[in-house]
Parts: C-alpha cells; sequence; structure tokens
C-alpha cells in the first residue's frame, strides 16, 4: 500500500476492524494516520469537531510508536480527547475563555493510559464550556444548522464522520447519550467512578463519569480491555434476555417519531426472542430528574468557584445561572436529592434481578434546529444520577432525515455484561428498518 | 489590644471558641494571625510541619479581608492546606520533587470554597509523595524521633500545636485519622465524595476523601456549616446511644495499650447510659482491608502512569513499588474488591439500624519510632473502602507518653449525625483517664 494513497478510506473502519488490521500488520499506523488527518481537514471548516488539531502532531507521535513491540489493540490508533481532558503540551480549553491560552504540563489519566496503550491523540474535540450548555462551534453532519448535542460535541461529530475511531467524552447529565444519539454513534457512559478523572475539569463529582463515542459495539470492549485489562471477549448471554422498556416519566416530552421508534423496535424485538416487559423506575413526578439537576447545580457552582470569583466577565450567562442556582440551592435540598438517588440506586440494583438491560429513548427525539442549544438531556438525567452504565445506539432516522437512538442501561459496575447485551442487540436490530409516519415537526 | 503583642496566645483557642470571639468584634483577625505566624515560626525548624509557609502572604490576606462586612464563622481564621491541593500562585508540591517548582494557577475547589468564606491560607501543609508513604520532613511533636503519621502530616501536627485553628487533609487508606492519633487532635474524614476533589492530586478515585483536622468537634460542624450550609447545630441525640464495638479482624496487631484503653472506654461508657456491644463487621480475615490494598494500588498505578511515564527516576522506591503492583493486579481481582467493598457497604447500612455508631482503634497504638515510616494503616483501611465518615479522637496517652486515640464511625453521608454522636462521647470522655498498665513496646 502507498502510505500517501489518497484513494485509500481506512478511516472508515470501525475501531474493532482496524485494530485487527494494524494487529496482523495489513495496515500500517501510518496509512490509517493519513486517511483520518485527511478527513479532519476536510471536515474542519464546515463541522467544527476539533478545538485543538494539528496535523504534524500527529505524524509526530507516529513516528514515535515503536517498531517490532507487541501490536496491543490500540496500537497507533488515532482518538480525539475532549477539549476538558488535560493533555500535555497541547492547548485544553475547557471550552471556556478563561483557559484560551491553557496548555497543561501533564495529561489527564485517561489520556496517559491510552497513550501508555498505545494510541495516537489526533487533537483536542470541541466541548460546550466546562461541558456544561454554552455551546461550542461544532455542527450537526446531517444538517449543519442542527446541533450535534452537547457537551462531548466534537468527539460525537468526529466519530460519526469517521474522522478517528474513537473519542472520549464526559457526561454529568447527558453529555455522551445525547450527542450520540443527535449525532447516530455509539455513546458509551461508564459507571460512575469506574473511570479515573484526574485531570479532567470537574464539574459535579457526583454525576461526573467518562465516556467513548464509536461505531461498533466491539469497539468499546476493545478500549475497555487496551486500558483496564477487562475482557477482550463478551460474556455468555441467556437465550431469552428480559428487557426492561422504561418510558421515564418524561414520555410525553418525546417527539412523536421516538415514541414510535421505541415501540415498533419494541415490537421487532419481542417476536426474535427478547422477553420485553414495560416497567416503572423512580416516582412518577420526575424526581430522579429534578434531583440530578439539584445536585447538579449545587456542586457544579462549588466546582466553578475558583472561576467564577477571579473571571466570571469571561463566563457565560448559562452558567453564571448555574451558578447562582447552586448558590441558592440549601443544604437539606441537596442532601434530600442525594438521599433519594441512594434509595433508588439500591431500588435499581433489585430491578436488575428481573431484569437483565433496561430501554429508554435517549433523547427526546432528532437533533433540534439551531446552534444556539444544545438539546434537552431530560432522557439521561436520572440514569446518570443512579450511577448505572448506559448505551446509545443508533436505529434509523426521523422525519428531518436526522438520526434516532435508543439508550440501554445495565447494572452498576457491571460494564461488560451491558456491552454483551448492547451487542446482541445491536445485532438483532440489523434487520430492522424505521420509517417515521408522522411528518416533521421542525422546518 | 495591641495587635501586635507578643503576649497573647489567641492560637492556643479552638476554631469554635476564637471563631465566636472574631464574629462579636473581641478579636481581630489580624490578632490571631500574628500568633497563629509566631508560632508556626517557633516551631517550624523543629517539627517542619509546613512545606510552604511566608507570613507576608499571610499578612497580605489578612489587609484583603472586607471591614464591614458580615463575619462569617471562618472569617479570618488561618487555615493550613495540604500540599496535594492547589493553591493559585502558591507551589504545590505533592510531596514530589517532580512538581517541586508547581505553581498552580488556580485553587482546588476546597480552597476556593475556604477562601469565598472567609478564611485566610496560612500556608502548605507537609505530606507525602504524592499522599502515598514516602515520609515527609515532620517530625511527631510529642516525641521528634517519632513520626506524626501519614499522609497528612503537617496538617495534624500544625494543629496539634497551636499554629492554626484547623488544617484540610486527605484519606485514601488512613491518612486522616493515623496522623490524627498519632499527635493527639481530632481528625474527621468526610463520607467518601461528599466534599469535591477537584484541583485535589486524585491517587485513587473510589477511595479519596476530603478530611480536616482540629481540636474540638464542635470545630467540624463550624467548617461544614460555613463551607455548605449544613445545620451549624448538633442534632438532638436518644438518651442512650448504641455503640457498636468493632475491634475488626486486626485486633491482635493493635498494641496491648490500645486494646486496653478500647476495654476500660467501653467500661466506663457503659457505666455512662452508653450501651456498648462488640460486633463484626466484613469477614474474619480480614478480606476488607486487602480489598481497599487492591484497590489503592490498582487505581493509584493508573492515576501515577503521566509522572511514572516521564519523571520515573524522580519518584520514591515505595511508590514505583505501588505502581507496579497495580500494573500487576488483574482486573478480575479489581472487580472483585470493587464488588465486596459494595456488598458491605449494604450491610453496614443494615447494621447501622441497630447502632447509632461504630466504634474502634484508630491506629495499632503509639506512633512509631523512627522518621523513615509513618506507621501501618491498618484500622482505617476498611473504613475508607466502605466509603463511611469517621473520627478520631483522641483519648490519653500511651507507656511512650505518645497519644492514643479512637475511632467511631457513622452511616455513609450522615456526617452531621456521627458528629453528634462525636460530641456526645467527647463530652463523657473528659472525666476519663487511661493509664496504661504495660511498659513500653518501643525502646
Amino acid at each position: 500500500m502507498n502510505q500517501n494513497s489518497h484513494n485509500s478510506h481506512l478511516n472508515e473502519f470501525s475501531l474493532f476492524e482496524i485494530s485487527q488490521m494494524i494487529q496482523d500488520g495489513t495496515v500500517e499506523p501510518a496509512q490509517l494516520a493519513v486517511d483520518c488527518v485527511r478527513k479532519i481537514e476536510a471536515c474542519q471548516d464546515e463541522l467544527g469537531a476539533f478545538t485543538t488539531f494539528d496535523s504534524n502532531k500527529v505524524f509526530e507521535q507516529i513516528k514515535t510508536l515503536e517498531h517490532g513491540t507487541a501490536r496491543t489493540p490500540l496500537f497507533g490508533i488515532p482518538v480525539g480527547v475532549k477539549d476538558i481532558m488535560e493533555t500535555a503540551g497541547m492547548l485544553t480549553t475547557m471550552g471556556s475563555r478563561i483557559y484560551r491560552d491553557y496548555v497543561p504540563k501533564r495529561d489527564a489519566t485517561c489520556v496517559a493510559m491510552l497513550k501508555k496503550a498505545g494510541a495516537v491523540i489526533a487533537g483536542k474535540t470541541e466541548t460546550t464550556e466546562f461541558a456544561y450548555f454554552y455551546p461550542g462551534k461544532t455542527r450537526n453532519p446531517h444538517n449543519t444548522d442542527h446541533t450535534p448535542g452537547g457537551s462531548s460535541m466534537g468527539s460525537a461529530v468526529a466519530v460519526s464522520q469517521r474522522m478517528v475511531p474513537f473519542a472520549l467524552g464526559t457526561q454529568t447529565a447527558a453529555s455522551v447519550i445525547r450527542p450520540a444519539a443527535y449525532c447516530g454513534v455509539i455513546g458509551y457512559k461508564a459507571s460512575h467512578g469506574s473511570i479515573s478523572l484526574a485531570g479532567v475539569f470537574g464539574f459535579a463529582q457526583s454525576l461526573d463519569s467518562i465516556g467513548f463515542f464509536v461505531r461498533d459495539v466491539r469497539d468499546v470492549v476493545v478500549i475497555r480491555n487496551a486500558l483496564f485489562r477487562s475482557p477482550g471477549q463478551l460474556q455468555q448471554l441467556p437465550d431469552v434476555p428480559r428487557i426492561g422498556l422504561v418510558k421515564t416519566p418524561h414520555w410525553q416530552v418525546a417527539e412523536p417519531c421516538q415514541r414510535q421508534l421505541i415501540e415498533h423496535l419494541c415490537d421487532f424485538l419481542s417476536n426474535r426472542a427478547f422477553e420485553i416487559t414495560e416497567i416503572e423506575v423512580g416516582p412518577s413526578d420526575g424526581a430522579l430528574t429534578e434531583a440530578q439537576t439539584t445536585i447538579m447545580a449545587y456542586e457544579g457552582s462549588r466546582s466553578l468557584l475558583a472561576e467564577f470569583s477571579t473571571d466570571s466577565h469571561l463566563m457565560s450567562d448559562p452558567i453564571k445561572a448555574l451558578i447562582e442556582r447552586g448558590a441558592n440551592t440549601t443544604f437539606e435540598a441537596y442532601q434530600e436529592a442525594i438521599a433519594l438517588s441512594e434509595h433508588w440506586q439500591r431500588e435499581l440494583r433489585k430491578i436488575f434481578l428481573d431484569f437483565d438491560v433496561l430501554l429508554a429513548p435517549s433523547a427526546p427525539g432528532e437533533a433540534p434546529k439551531g446552534l444556539d442549544s444544545t438539546g434537552d438531556p431530560i432522557f439521561s438525567r436520572m440514569w446518570t444520577l443512579l450511577k448505572v452504565p448506559s448505551i446509545n445506539l443508533p436505529v434509523g432516522f426521523g422525519p428531518n432525515g436526522l438520526p434516532l437512538g435508543i439508550q440501554l442501561i445495565g447494572p452498576f459496575n457491571q460494564d461488560d455484561r451491558l456491552l454483551a447485551f448492547s451487542r446482541q442487540i445491536e445485532s438483532a436490530l440489523t434487520e430492522f428498518t424505521f420509517a417515521p409516519q408522522y411528518t416533521a415537526a421542525t422546518d
């Protein structure tokens, strides 16, 4: 192969696929890097997925990969790193004007782990301001007038458009699942606390979690295996997986196409040896969603105190409003929210004795039009609160031609088991097609 | 009062006391600062409690305290900050040669909260290397040939010797409780996750917790109230508190004087309307302690990856051994340790239905002789693993004239309730005296 060929499209392969090709020697990391770099450069002006990108730095890293050493699964794989994660010698802006010139001296733990596993840092991906709601410049590749979702917007778009095989994100409310759904990629949020956040801007310690964007569930298995030496193979599963359908108290907030998708999909799976039962998780008044909002404001206002006290003039109105809301949240309200979360973490554990995986909407529907907002996190807040792992699977498109997704949720700290069920459902859904019977709501 | 008087000893008052005096205007912050600075300077050469101390910076902060504003409880109170916590414009060495010149641009969240509450940063207190086991220069004030304990060694000594009314620490194994016991002060470790670690060097995300060193249980109430607006008053308590005595699987590791102290103390409390029952928490083979050790190595080796990959020549042998141990810990062993922790967190919750507070040793006994080791964390590992709040109360002295302590443990996230019971026991123990009937084990 010609390393400089502009006819190859190695960037099109999923991580799972290209990792195999690099390991067996049919592809060299430099070839993959050339194709990824070309794709990033071709998309950057229109989509703005990257905050910091320098092709020279990518090729420099390729050169330093040791020849002749064992090729581990992430060897030579370019990865997008959300710009709230510290990268040694590389700009880390936190999506904030306060940090516009900040170059950390060392890597966040997750970045150091990736480098040790042989991955190549492709660049820093766009984030909302401090991973809250004020948007970055990224646009939805399916329609550039629409938001890609937030906060991990650049990572979702970079993977969606095959600029990189995978990218890192974080989630405090819905910052992995929502952009994954809006951009039509797989987004995986790890169990709370299971991946170190050291060197990642901390927003709300009870909620913040690391996540990955990929294009195949098996890609997550590869990454987890490379980073943690978790099992490299999917678990054996029961013949008739038990799925709990959770419409959540916000079902009526979902667009008709999103509700219809989930109902069709449940019919489809029921006919293919999946046992599906509708269940409720949490109080019917949406108190879990409210508790997440309370905790995020209370903890977030404290995390941002240092910046707010010196540089509030460089902060957006939405984040200043959050700081104010948090400052006005009483300790008692915060403690009540924490206690409610703890109670439902225990209840959810019991629920998982009867169900293998839960299924819920990932978002209210298609990515909304406009770039001033990143959409509504309402369908992920409760799952983030409950600390459980979750995955967005892209499943079809809505009436505007934008992606729709479903969210799968597993028991706390049983991420590998959730991945196995997600792969099973992903496989079953290859034959599933969805044509919404509703006309476009936005126009 | 003369602000420059060298005859006052305002530094001798507890936080609870001096806070009242500043709030009612009988003492000015500058007066307290003069006395604290004098005490710090008098002790520094012999005890080495501070890594970074500059009296000019203290007095500069005093000058910027706003006159005429409401005096909140921490207004003008000097505080020692453990040197793994980032302080804007002030050296933060992490106890490591790698960071010997590191001056962060912003404050850790806990530091920003203290400043907002009106506290004055007295300086940075000595820590072991990255808050692990390799000691700093601090000596035990009760006998300078003995360790003060680690890792929050400087904070424990600074409060013990009345250099500051309170100081911050962190605990991953026993880094608050052990130095508090060895130095004869109160050490409080908050429920895991309840105080943000943003801007604090992260060692093991499942274990790291913030703590305070003070000289009166009511001081902790003042600090929590100032920082979180938690209740400023202690809760009402039952007439007959139910204490669960947990000797732990390591009882035989404790020195005779430590075991005798606890037995005498339980007799004493039983005669004063406390109901004391001996119970077991966790498997009798010490598996909880082992699980904590496994998690600390596994997570710690990942947290230190960035430093290890570039600067291992500046790291101590003990921390390199930990990194190696962690790198050789399998994912399965880690997952088993996490699962055991989760199981016993649930069991402990049930135990607390029958008991108000648990009582256990804080350490094996007196601070050991020698400055090369910081003593054995064995009696705190399991409680840190289980994420519950705990307190060391200093209770008497051992045969070498060094302090002994007891550890009180409360239910997860019910820190305010633990404080109320701790105060009740602290008050009851004012009449308790302990004279060990064993001769010195160390000589």
